[in-house]
C-alpha cells in the first residue's frame, strides 16, 4: 500500500508538472497525441474489461499491471486538448469542450479518481472490488464522451 | 530518490505482469497500439529534447516529469508486436523482429535502460546530465530504428 501511495504521489506530480511543458508543434500533433493516450488507455482499460466480464481468467497481479497504466494515461490526454483543434481532421472532440472548459475538467477529474479507486481494488485481490470500480470507471468515461465528444 | 527507486520497481513489475495479458483483438489493434506508445513516447521525449536543443528553456521539474512518462511508456510498445504483424497495413515493423527476436529485445532493453538513466539525470538539475543521458536515449532509438523499422 506505502508503494502505490508513492507511485500516486509520483503520478500526480507529472500532471502538476506538465502544463508548463504542454506545447506541440501543430493541432494535428495534438489531436494526435491525445487519441493515441487515449488508444492505449483503453487498451489496458479494456484488458481489466476481459477479466471482469469473464472473457479471461482473472489475474490480479495483471489487474493492477494494467490499473497502474490507466492510471498514468489518465492524466495524459488532457494537455492534448488545446484550443483550436475542435474540427481537426480526424478529431471528435466537440467544441463545447472549450466553452465549458471547467465541465471538461471536472469530467476529467471524475474519470481520474475512479481510475484512482481502480487502481486500489485492484491490489485487494477481490474480483467483486474489480467489478464495482471497472463499472465506475466505464460510466465516468461514458459521461465525458456523452457531453464532450462528437458521435 | 526513494521516491524515483520505488516508482522505477513499480514500472518494472507492471512489463513483468504484461505478457500474460497481452492480447490483442486482430493484428491491427496491435499495430495501432503500439503506434500510439510509441508517438506518446516520443512526444514526452521530444518536450525534453527541445530543453536540451534550446528551443525550450530548461524547467527541471518538467524534465523530470517528462522523463518519467517516457519511462512508463518505455515498457509498453512491445506487447503490440506480436507474430503475423510484420505486413499489416501502415505499420513499419520489418519482419526480423520476428526472425531475430531476442536482438529486437536486447535493442528495447538497451532503450529501456538508457530511460532510467534518463530519469535519474532529470532529478539532479543538471542540464549537462539531461543532454548526455537524452544523447544517449537517442542512439538507443536510432540503433533499433535503423535495425528493426523499415524505411
Amino acid at each position: 500500500m506505502k508503494r502505490l501511495l508513492l507511485v500516486t504521489a509520483a503520478v500526480a506530480g507529472l500532471a502538476a508538472s506538465l502544463p508548463a511543458a504542454a506545447q506541440f508543434q501543430k493541432p494535428e500533433d495534438a489531436v494526435k497525441y491525445r487519441q493515441s493516450a487515449m488508444y492505449v488507455m483503453a487498451n489496458h482499460f479494456g484488458r481489466i474489461g476481459a477479466m471482469v466480464n469473464g472473457r479471461a481468467p482473472y489475474d490480479a497481479a495483471a489487474a493492477a499491471a494494467n490499473a497502474e497504466i490507466v492510471a498514468t494515461m489518465s492524466k495524459l490526454p488532457f494537455i492534448g486538448f488545446v484550443e483550436g483543434t475542435a474540427g481537426t481532421q480526424k478529431g471528435s472532440a466537440a467544441a463545447k469542450i472549450w466553452t465549458n472548459r471547467s465541465g471538461f475538467d471536472a469530467d476529467a477529474k471524475t474519470m481520474q479518481d475512479a481510475v484512482a479507486k481502480l487502481v486500489a481494488a485492484s491490489k485487494t485481490n477481490s474480483l467483486d472490488n474489480l467489478k464495482g470500480a471497472f463499472g465506475d470507471v466505464g460510466k465516468a468515461c461514458k459521461g465525458c464522451h456523452d457531453e464532450f465528444r462528437n458521435p
